[in-house]
């Protein structure tokens, strides 16, 4: 067997973003079912959005050098001479000191430059008494202000959440490409894991509670998966199931069987898939360590520890980024880490990345995260928990009331 | 009309809590069709997990007293007696100075009370070469420590995660009973509004962009929404189509139509649904001050402001309040606020509570927040976003640096 160096947290993101190529294939959607996908072409503008200048207040369409110097003790006069209507084109222009009443979204008459609030005026038998001065431009949206002719509104890459289905709405396109719907297969292995249906436990035996938090999480981020079932530990057997499921999907995760025990099968299945095969055996992480990830004839293969909670850490840490590399999604900042203080001291090894499942709670204004002390097969510290704390591989433990980032995981 | 005093963020939040009660419709589900359902039944453990003390390495289960003194430079020595085999009875018995071999998560043999993982020792010739001591427990998991017969597992008002589901599994559990799925009604109000697919505007109209935004947030917290479509500034036709909507769902949301002025029927229309009505009508906001909510025959009713940006920041802060009541949901500490530094100043009026739109960058280990300028119509400042900071009442806006708790919006 090829011998594989344990890699850092850092060198197994760097190798997935090397290894791991985009789907090719992009379909057409209607923007309505197109929530949660990503963006496989530029979209620009082809109108301006507001298609017209536009008042964001209930008010008085004005020319705002009539208002100049009017205030509660001298409160300027203007004459109403109309009203514009939701909907309809604005049509008695404002001349000199004039006004004509416009609604929140209604269309600036021409002539005028600026709205005066209701508020902050009274009409009195077609005569407005103005107690503030307005500023050009005031309480106006212009027209091409939101996006304009021409503009990139969003990039390929981009995932579609409401305020980018929004948009493309505010532009009356109905329809985008997006790279397809990703499938991941998902198949467990083990002698010790029977199906969680299971009623009566014989000693020794496990029921394959892993499908529901990796399939979980893969829902949550937009993947369809297929289940795979349980195989036995057989190389013959685990192949020829893991060669069938592979080939009907994208990205096939295995679970299980992943640590370097008598039993241990995985990495040859996985070589068997296809070219150019296993490139991290091993993440210097805890919990996690015998992680595997492989690229098979162009699909990534994941091979995830068979202890639930590390499987979900690990899935969550590395799984994502290469769904998410996968789907053709252009990575952002993560705005899922929280920063919290830890209410205690934890040690960790040098040259290894600490993974401690936290609760987390406000206190004067700042999160602090809890420790949960459990071992790593225990399914209550994942469901006791908010999230996850990160002890970076340069560290050696951190300091009660340290600040650290929290991956959040409710 | 009723008169009514604009309510701070906080009453808002106490009179929801007061107001809106869980539906009484549970339904029974199989788990793994349940995963973002509230629980509506305690769930308790009817055996334990794991149901037998396990291994959590790969090693040789022994007696820990038999390794004491065991060292790199002094090793201890043990007689390999024989293998546990996944997924089997453990049937060898471990006596005074003797070592059987145990995979990770095999069953641990009686006389044994502790796992010497395979890094620390050497097997030779049925020999074992022990360089570590090991203490008793170490590296087991013992019968019920992750979940004991009896207890508690789930509470009723849990919202089941990837790891809820999987605690479920791991008891053999395939049905609970939760709430059933909401289904929210969404009708548009405004004569200048038209369907989101009209491809050439008249001057004054807007795309119906509001339903898409609210329609995906909604989703994303697992409820349904019924598309009600546009109803023009006519009472009698409103209050006719809201009615005919509010029958067949479990929450409805109007949009548009919750400012002051002349044409504004939705607080009529609301008020005609059903008691006690409206309850608060105007929260100290910014934006969003013109908003709604109200309870009619036990069905929240929603009144959202008719802005893109507005509309939405206000379904996230007090929609998500509502469902939330109105599904079961026990609420937790909202881990999905992230404190950041604030990078100017922003100015703010006491009594009133700020939003603003931020991108979010990191830097040395701290999340920095950007506000984003731009009017609250304006679609592109929330697709440019990445969270919402909020300025809480008390506050005459915040300075430089300060941290900052913000909305995460990806």
């Amino acid at each position: 067997m090829q011998f594989f160096k344990v890699k850092t947290v850092e060198e197994t993101f760097a190798l997935i973003d090397e290894k791991i190529e985009k789907i090719k294939s992009v379909e057409n959607r209607a923007i309505e079912d197109a929530m949660g996908y990503i963006l496989a072409e530029d979209v620009t503008a082809r109108e301006n959005v507001p298609g017209f200048d536009r008042s964001t207040v209930d008010g008085y369409a004005v020319r705002a050098e009539d208002t100049y110097g009017s205030s509660e003790s001298m409160p300027g006069f203007l004459t109403v001479t109309g009203e514009v209507r939701m909907g309809e084109a604005a049509s008695i222009p404002v001349g000199f000191g004039e006004a004509v009443y416009v609604p929140t979204g209604g269309m600036l008459p021409a002539g005028s430059d600026s709205v005066m609030m209701i508020e902050h005026c009274e009409e009195i038998a077609g005569l407005l008494n103005t107690y503030r001065q307005v500023a050009p431009g005031e309480n106006v949206i212009r027209e091409g202000e939101d996006i304009r002719i021409g503009e990139l509104v969003l990039a390929e890459g981009t995932r579609l959440r409401p305020q980018e289905v929004g948009a493309l709405a505010s532009l009356g396109i109905t329809h985008v490409n997006v790279y397809r719907k990703l499938k991941a297969g998902y198949l467990s292995s083990g002698d010790e894991i029977v199906p969680f249906e299971t009623q009566d436990l014989a000693i020794g035996q496990i029921r394959d509670i892993n499908y529901f938090t990796i399939a979980g999480l893969a829902n949550d981020w937009g993947v369809d998966v297929v289940y795979g079932g349980i195989v036995p530990d057989d190389y013959e057997e685990f192949q020829r199931r893991a060669k069938e499921l592979f080939d009907e999907v994208d990205c096939l995760i295995l679970s299980g069987g992943s640590s370097v025990g008598a039993k241990d099968y995985t990495t040859d299945v996985i070589q068997s898939l296809g070219g150019p095969g296993v490139f991290v055996h091993g993440i210097s992480v805890k919990p996690g360590k015998p992680t595997i990830l492989a690229m098979a004839d162009g699909k990534p293969v994941i091979g995830l520890p068979g202890h639930p909670a590390s499987a979900m850490i690990i899935f969550r840490l590395f799984g994502e980024r290469v769904l998410k590399r996968l789907k053709g999604e252009t990575l952002r900042p993560k705005a899922d880490r929280i920063f919290a203080r830890i209410t205690k001291n934890i040690p960790s090894a040098p040259g290894r990345s600490d993974y401690i499942r936290v609760s987390l709670f406000e206190k004067e204004g700042e999160w602090w995260a809890e420790p949960i002390i459990g071992k790593s097969g225990l399914i209550t510290t994942l469901v006791k928990s908010d999230g996850i704390v990160e002890i970076v591989s340069e560290k050696e433990g951190i300091a009660q009331g340290e600040y650290v980032p929290v991956i959040a995981t409710r």
